[in-house]
């Protein structure tokens, strides 16, 4: 039985004590926002010592950092670098996006060694394969999917992206409004190839009962896919979008009544004053299923610094009631991120996460920011250090080019205010 | 007759047109937002060449770059390298805010090498001035600080920083409340120390005409500093910063009637869900004018990466109605920044007020997004990179390792969405 059907008998799962004991909550508490819906708990039976993950309502923000191989750099080491940097810098999940090399090899080596639950989107491998075979993703057999969303299950994923509601219908929307940009999202645009060829409705959306058997027998959470999501501002919050989104909606309510877990994914690229609608309306035809969005970034013009314009999106959505954040690392629209790119897309999500958190007024949030701030009244630079979302700033800051008195730094110097007003026998 | 005088009479100055075109607005409309206080032109008539920049309501969000030497780093080749990066990376002004070395030749150089509207600090160079003499900040003379004001004016600079709501008061009612970290701004700790030793009035606030005066003859703009800003989330939106944000109403009032140019400055450490406030109880409490924001910073925990958290801070701020971002570095809370540090805290606050401009439906603000879109549909690189923010990340990301297909990048490589998608026919 899984983690919904279990807290829908009342029942209080390891995982779910787990959860609650890392949030602060009461576990009753969260096993009702776990029978409703509202939270989804992830940690697939079969990853082996896999850190239980609670993600919606009422819990901290989730930051979810991707990784995995391309055809053009296709090197396990580096995709275990790039995790073992992104567990390290605080990311609570990873999705292995891989698209190169040998992707059952690469998934199950980065399940073994990955702490945090790990997600997939297995059509990408279902696409890899298919044109590794000399045919089109429009040749893509939906047999071939299903087998490999299933593989992905035994293999210990914990959720799955599945663009499921990239529909005839809601394409028309799309089509009959028209579009800057069309479809951004991978997902989406092989299951639009897909359709237009064979001229048949999107298997996952078809056979969505064989998608929910098979979720259910691994007790994988189903990532409902944005694969309509507006890939730039002027595209945001657009019919085609918010087509998919009810269809989403109906989908969730599907999921759930079989005992499936289930969250929804979110755009893209939405302007500032978009955004709390988008979060809203996501939350409304859902029923509050936790919501993950990707960034969403506040405009187009930042490439290399996409990061910054993701987590100012990131900080305003989780803000408005978004659950978890997937990271965007500065080389979105350039290139496969390196490790380095990975630790700033990681750390830019969770300022943005607990920002929202501190907001949210999320137990516990403010914490770690105040003992940072009595560190820095009484001077205290290890504790700072300590205090810190991240020590590496300090080494290079302040270790390679130390100030003159040692108690303050280089900005501000003898001037440093708080210095200047420190009082004897104050801390 | 300096721009608000002016305007009041219903006189266009060439500034104001120069600011008018480079907004895309009437000069009437402007030549009223000025003459009601809502609008400041920084253009200094004592800083050549400078290039005319309007801050304040209906113009594009601006964003200032803080460069200067500190008493650990006095090397004026550095600031003008810092200066150079800031006005290339998009900064509409600059403040010096040196505090080691010649100070009068580092200003003096500083404004001759911009072309952008300079701002400063005179308390500082005051301050440095009596501890050079073997004085303690306590011993500072008023007439040394005026003195200091009016070099600048004569210098060219457009703007100061006078820290003139540390009062008697305010600083009374800091104390009364208690604060985690106390006061964090240098000039607002200077005047603390002054006030306690001396047992006499802020001189900022008691000779207030006497600086006016100063100001209306250089026609230098004031910028009403917040001394008593919050430097942590736990002393956001309290009794001392809001006190002191009272009598900046007051200052702002009686400057504005002296024919003065004014704007305020404003916090500093804000959690996300008091930017609004403070925003709006700004323009309440001063008629509108111009607000000048630090940051805000949205948590306390991420030195090393202030410049994003100044930038969710920072866009939220200025859709809710701010009008100018100063700058955070990746080096805040750590060290003086160096070169690279100023390119990413412009880049930074950049993308926050460009968010916001979009946001907040500003004139043209969409169109740059529209062409890059445009752009990335067509898979042309070179147009994407002309638009870009920064044309460094395409060298960085795409330069240095490029795709199998150059039409693509090595994220998606063949699956690319927007190249698997595009129609014969189609641009």
């Amino acid at each position: 039985m899984g983690q919904l059907e279990s807290a829908r008998e009342g029942k209080v799962t390891g995982e779910l004590t787990a959860c609650a004991n890392a949030e602060g909550l009461e576990a009753e508490l969260l096993r009702e926002k776990v029978a409703a819906g509202q939270v989804v708990i992830e940690a697939s039976p079969n990853h082996k010592g896999v850190t239980p993950t609670a993600i919606g309502s009422g819990t901290r923000i989730k930051v979810n950092a991707n990784i995995g191989t391309s055809r053009d750099r296709a090197d396990i080491e580096f995709e275990l670098e790039k995790l073992r940097v992104s567990v390290e810098s605080g990311a609570d999940t990873v999705m292995d996006l891989s698209t190169g090399g040998e992707l059952d090899e690469i998934r199950k080596t980065i399940i073994e060694s990955s702490p945090i639950p790990v997600g997939t989107v297995p059509i990408y491998q279902a696409a890899r394969e298919a044109t590794d075979r000399g045919k089109t993703i429009a040749d893509l057999s939906p047999e071939h999917l299903f087998e490999v969303i299933e593989k992905h299950g035994e293999d210990g994923v914990s959720f799955v992206t599945v663009h499921c509601g990239v529909t005839i219908e809601s394409l028309a929307r799309l089509e009959k409004q028209g579009r800057t940009l069309g479809v951004v999202s991978r997902g989406g645009a092989f299951l639009y190839r897909w359709i237009e060829k064979n001229e048949k409705e999107n298997p996952l959306y078809e056979h969505y009962d064989r998608l929910l058997e098979i979720a259910h027998r691994y007790d994988m959470t189903l990532s409902l896919g944005d694969g309509l999501r507006p890939g730039c501002i002027a595209d945001a919050t657009d019919r085609g979008q918010i087509e998919e989104l009810v269809v989403l909606g109906e989908l969730c309510r599907r999921a759930q009544d079989a005992g499936v877990q289930v969250m929804i994914e979110g755009p893209g690229h939405v302007p500032l004053d978009q955004i709390e609608a988008n979060v809203k309306v996501q939350k409304t035809l859902t029923g509050g299923a936790p919501f993950y969005v990707l960034g969403p970034l506040v405009t187009d013009i930042a490439p290399g610094f996409d990061h910054i314009t993701g987590a100012i999106g990131g900080a305003l959505a989780a803000w408005a009631g978004a659950d978890f954040l997937c990271y965007v690392t500065p080389s979105e629209h350039l290139s496969l991120p390196g490790v380095d790119d990975v630790r700033q897309g990681v750390i830019a999500s969770k300022i943005a996460a607990h920002a929202a958190d501190i907001a949210r007024g999320v137990k516990g949030a403010c914490e770690r920011d105040l003992r940072m701030s009595e560190a820095r009244a009484r001077l205290d630079w290890e504790k700072q250090k300590e205090c810190a979302l991240s020590k590496l700033p300090f080494e290079k800051y302040r270790d390679s080019s130390p100030p003159q008195d040692s108690d303050v730094c280089t900005m501000c110097g003898e001037f440093c205010a708080i210095k200047m007003l420190r009082r004897k026998g104050k801390p």
